[in-house]
């Protein structure tokens, strides 16, 4: 940490001055850059840089979660982890994430494209905003990744320099050991409960078939080394246009279990369906575009998971054990993807208790005021039934013929639902 | 590798002299020490030394398979990799290993505990030997090695470590991956099979049931992160008297599924089995005692892995999630052992097909020359009822009662067997 220091505006510029191809990139002089703060998340300082030439996204790890400064001091090693998370990723996914310049591991700091028109999916979710390209466009990218970092595609050589890397990530993935899998279902300080939801709240620490299915999960994430994962792949964690969907902040990174990413990304559709009729415009067609968005997304996983897995050659499932055109090496890869999507259904229930009744909640919700408990508690009875009945939830079709039956649930957990 | 040369007896009493703590323990001057070159396995110089004082074994990674020399380089970094592991596992094996005095990470050498008046558990098997603790103490070993590198005991700090190191040796889980899992299911040049057994070969070649087994199988070798294993845990491994039991040679350590090294120690339990009715001494009485060891091994370690999972706390399975004396979290822990014992039937199969088939044999057939071909078509036969039908071997009672039928089995695979 010795020569770590936050930047601020000032040393930004004199940082970037310093490293003659960003320099170069913006173009004239440092005077000429117009620097704006614009971090919205907990743990990160960000920049956007626009010179006479061209623009910059700097973005620098803080040594704190900065809604309790003090309180959480944080490693900021992630960036480097981020950095690294970008450059296992990049031949893969292509323009779906943006491109990194640099990145200084002294200063935690990483210089990458500047996203411009592009606005944080959450933030349109919020404003009943929706894009047709993002559930195919994550698709593609999880598929991508998760091939390419498996032992489908990556010779075990391989795979093993990424476990000696992204499990030195611990201090982000105790974050999620903690606020995913075990803080919402125990009494914790740090969970963040309405009042009104209590019951709900108590139900998920006391039912036995759910402990049980948290208890795999929890395991599953734990020790199912199955590929790189993004590790933190929700709503806030897309920019996109109309045209263009980019994965931003992979911080998180680790190697787990491919349905974690998968399962992840469903939550934040499913957080944005229950949120809508609250929201703003029109409910029943959002709802509708965000219902085809948990298809897209679902069904493009799986046959580009397929495709680009088909074609691979890792030390899983080696070609040599299969004479060619020989249809059981596509059935044992439907067999792998199939469960994946069994793990997705249980993350995706995990992470909807989780910013619900855990510590890190989201804005879907919380924008509503007052009027979050109901959707809050619909979504709690959904994640109930995925974490009981996994299997009652094979094909997305059927996930998005369930949704509606928990919009009648209510504040009493006995009263609904499974 | 600059400063690294293979050791010959006057370099190993340099190196020797020169290391303080190990000449005080051998006691005398360099010319008073016996030195006997004692190496019988493939990849490593061994040196047993006794002086005045007492007595040490030095064992040095050699830079290629000594069977094949020239043909088949080998990295010497294994013995970094044996080191780290006997250091990791000791505070939980205590005497059931040698003891670690000394690595030397240039010369890639171990200096370790003499044992004596110890034999190699296979060798004790070839000559119709038993030793009777030998089956509780590696259930003990396996039990505890496997809890406390476990996300049941070990926080998943300490597991982020191991996953740092262990994946790194790569050169000797490439083995595990090629011999194992690979070369056994395809033709290959390395695997050495006996002509009479070639329908048997090819039929493990060909069987879907089995391919698809193999293929789980050797997924879960390289997803399953359970636990750190041993990796190769034979009855070559294995050292004992009638009194005292030391596992030795961890250089295939690796972070792996647990059932990996159960399974693999009751390949070894059950190749001597079938080796019995052809080498020295009374085969039943022999055969009744390693139907013991199966019995005692298995029952060993589920017994006390759940004993020492119970009293844990680790990420896993938090006891924060559970009341006193809840009985859920005993519940899910027995079945997350009988999960590993599920894996380990698997194991077992694929370990006594790869010691018939592939490249590395094994002495308990081997030593019986033209007597070998029966014993191993009948353990093929056993291991492709392993594979195909894993759930009909629940527990160690049921795979010993299955074991006779098998000395049915003959040349040709149709006319035998499941």
């Amino acid at each position: 940490m010795s020569d770590y220091h936050v930047l601020d505006e000032a040393t930004l510029r004199q940082w970037l001055a310093s490293r003659v191809s960003l320099a170069d990139r913006l173009g004239g002089e440092p005077g000429d850059w117009r620097v704006r703060d614009v971090a919205d998340g907990n743990l990160n300082s960000v920049f956007l840089i626009d010179g006479p030439a061209g623009s910059l996204c700097v973005k620098q790890s803080l040594p704190y979660v900065r809604v309790a400064k003090d309180d959480w001091p944080l490693d900021v090693e992630r960036a480097a982890f981020e950095a690294a998370y970008i450059r296992r990723v990049a031949p893969y996914v292509g323009k779906l994430a943006p491109a990194l310049y640099e990145f200084d591991p002294v200063l935690r700091t990483l210089a990458m494209e500047k996203l411009a028109p592009h606005v944080i999916l959450r933030g349109a979710f919020v404003a009943g905003r929706h894009f047709p390209r993002v559930a195919a466009d994550i698709a593609e990218y999880v598929a991508q990744t998760s091939v390419n970092t498996s032992d489908l595609a990556a010779p075990f050589e391989a795979r093993a320099g990424d476990l000696t890397i992204f499990p030195r990530n611990v201090a982000l993935q105790r974050i999620t050991i903690d606020l995913v899998f075990i803080d919402p279902y125990k009494v914790s300080a740090r969970n963040r409960i309405l009042p009104a939801l209590e019951p709900w709240a108590a139900r998920l620490r006391e039912d036995d078939e759910i402990k049980r299915a948290v208890a795999a999960l929890r395991l599953a994430y734990l020790t199912k080394a199955q590929s790189l994962l993004h590790g933190d792949l929700h709503s806030g964690s897309v920019m996109a246009t109309p045209d263009d969907t980019r994965v931003i902040d992979g911080e998180f990174a680790g190697v787990g279990p491919t349905g974690f990413d998968v399962g992840n990304f469903l939550a934040h559709l499913v957080i944005a369906w229950f949120a809508a009729p609250f929201g703003p415009g029109d409910a029943a067609a959002f709802r509708a575009r965000l219902e085809g968005d948990v298809v897209a997304f679902w069904r493009g996983f799986r046959h580009r998971f397929l495709e680009l897995a088909l074609k691979a050659e890792g030390d899983g499932l080696p070609t040599s054990h299969f004479a060619a055109n020989d249809p059981h090496r596509a059935r044992l890869l439907e067999a792998y993807v199939d469960d994946v999507l069994r793990d997705a259904v249980g993350f995706l229930g995990v992470e909807l208790v989780r910013r619900i009744v855990g510590f890190a909640q989201v804005q879907d919700f919380l924008s509503l005021g007052d009027a979050q408990t109901a959707p809050k508690a619909r979504a709690l009875s959904l994640a109930r039934a995925l974490l009981k009945e996994p299997d009652a939830f094979r094909d997305p079709e059927t996930l998005v013929a369930a949704l509606p039956a928990h919009d009648h649930a209510g504040l009493d957990p006995r009263a609904t639902g499974a």
